[in-house]
């Protein structure tokens, strides 16, 4: 999930002291947005109030991003990029690959319990909500926010069903990008619209109803 | 789904003309909410706009509701009861229950299709998402969200699913509330995230691998 986006500082064409000072801009933006969003709510949220609270000038946050939603997102790209170089291949939101370990009731489910640890984290609970609410209502940033954020996740996840299919332990004939969203939707959903309690069991439970369907198996 | 609300305003009680009266000013105020937030968007759409738009005073909305946000419910819980009378028995999102052929795929891909073919009309596009994104950051309209307008019509759901438990089309160990999720929360993120084209043939798809299982079916 490391792709660089045009959004972000040409830190690379700076002088080294530049670039550091550049790159400790950066993320004292992203935690004022990440904090005040908790504190305060997206709505009570400026541009101005970020830069006060990050030191910096308000013209260097309009410099690289155009709105505070567009700040939102890329601080949590970049909370991506810092978990996978801390987790390496620790199991983890932050990935090259989902884990595979040949089973993948297993791999799915480990990767799933993760994902409910992190949306019930209240550090970043309103932050991310606001970030998704936005994207619900403002197209482009939904846009954005998929292809920048929720995609190249999802895309682990048909690797992973791919190889399973190969491995014969998800049917060759599926579309892996459907099925993928058997396991991720449900999840997705209780969060999005507070239908319903997030907890590993939960999740367990979707990933083995969607392995082995709903109707009964002939004997 | 034809809950009676508190927020609902007391026609009941009232004397016949001034019940009409009410009720005129009622589906106005509804009108005049979600259309407004069509041509504005919801961020600039105010109580106060809403009361021009249906020429009631501004106390009169405040007298019945706390909020935009609270209008947009109650309009959309309107419109279900108002479709739910005009279809009758008919397939539609308005019911009083899942049609039951005995063929419960059938009977899910075609209220789902239905529900697509909602989600595609342009003349909701904006209120509904302005509401379900208010419901990602607002908790306690979220939960009036879900209690109101999504969870009666989840229950429908979980009430065919059981029927065809005991049809022994789904297996009688399953969840049904989990179950439901399969079917239809795919189609929520879909159109919640744009994370995916809504159509038929994804529906109904989605509705087959859920039946039938990711995992090839033991011989």
């Amino acid at each position: 999930m490391a792709t660089k986006t045009s959004a972000e500082p040409p830190a690379s064409k700076a002088a080294p002291d530049a670039k550091r000072r550049s790159e400790r801009s950066r993320r004292a933006i992203y935690e004022a947005a990440l904090s005040l969003v908790s504190e305060a709510g997206y709505a009570k949220v400026t541009i101005e109030g970020i830069a006060a609270r990050a030191g910096v000038g308000k013209q260097t946050i309009y410099r690289w991003w155009s709105s505070k939603a567009e700040v939102l997102l890329e601080a949590f790209i970049d909370l991506g990029e810092q978990a996978a170089e801390a987790a390496g291949a620790e199991a983890g939101a932050a990935y090259a690959a989902l884990p595979d370990t040949g089973d993948v009731a297993a791999d799915i489910k480990l990767v799933l319990r993760h994902t409910v640890d992190e949306l019930l984290d209240p550090k970043y609970d309103a932050p991310y909500r606001a970030l998704a609410a936005e994207g619900v209502v403002n197209r482009e940033l939904g846009e954005k926010f998929v292809a920048k954020l929720l995609e190249p996740g999802l895309q682990l996840y048909v690797a992973r069903i791919e190889s399973a299919q190969r491995a014969g332990q998800i049917r060759a004939d599926l579309d892996p990008r459907i099925a993928m969203e058997l396991f991720v939707a449900p999840l997705a959903q209780r969060w999005l619209q507070s239908s319903g309690p997030l907890s590993h069991a939960y999740t367990d439970t979707v990933v083995d109803y969607a392995l082995h369907g709903l109707a009964p198996r002939q004997v």
